[in-house]
């Protein structure tokens, strides 16, 4: 069965989109414990990421970069930080968490709460900072 | 001056060495989270993740892949995750963390204590198992 990204990728599921390659794509985390806090995926649909070829990794953390940038240029943040537990969900994906306070970078940690209008206009300001 | 990494990758402060190549270092983090909790580091000292070149990026992705596979292949866990914060040192470094719990993946969650023999013997059967 196709995990909910891949549903995500192929627009089965809707979501708010911040980038998107061939092969990559970002969206915002459903429940972001930052503002803007994205996850990046492979449109291939591989569960854990240390199983991802060489060169699906090494796009993927180019992407993630690029993402990366984008976060930093439209959500206040001291930087963006990097988690992959990958339990929840059986297809790779990085948490870019554009954090405050480093207990932002603890994804137990409490969530943010955004109207579906709110999570639009940051994807949105994201976008238009994405290169 | 030169960060903490960079005087360990230096050798002017000891550490429990797991792994190295031309361009990246792995050793275990002093604050474990996780048994064979490990820091992978460029030898270039850059301060932000996101500020590596592409190159350098990918490649220590690709080197802790390697080194992910020998931690699977030493230490009981779940999986392997990553997490980079870097407030800590201004040197990029990514966590690997061979968790058993989630709660693992929390650096401010409580600590692990070894022996520094108990910590050698860790170093030395992850290093057994990198290829």
């Amino acid at each position: 069965m196709a995990s909910i990204f891949t549903k995500i990728i192929n627009g089965e599921i809707p979501s708010h989109k911040v980038a998107e390659t061939d092969d990559y794509l970002a969206f915002l985390d459903i429940h972001p414990t930052a503002k803007g806090h994205t996850l990046c995926v492979p449109k291939k649909e591989v569960d854990y990421i240390f199983d991802l070829d060489d060169d699906t990794l090494s796009g993927l953390m180019r992407f993630s970069k690029r993402v990366a940038k984008a976060l930093e240029a439209s959500i206040v943040c001291k930087r963006v930080g990097v988690l992959v537990i990958g339990t929840e969900v059986p297809h790779a994906h990085v948490h870019l968490i554009p954090f405050q306070s480093e207990r932002q970078m603890d994804i137990s940690s409490s969530k943010l709460q955004y109207s579906s209008e709110e999570m639009a206009e940051i994807a949105s300001a994201i976008r238009s900072n994405f290169v």
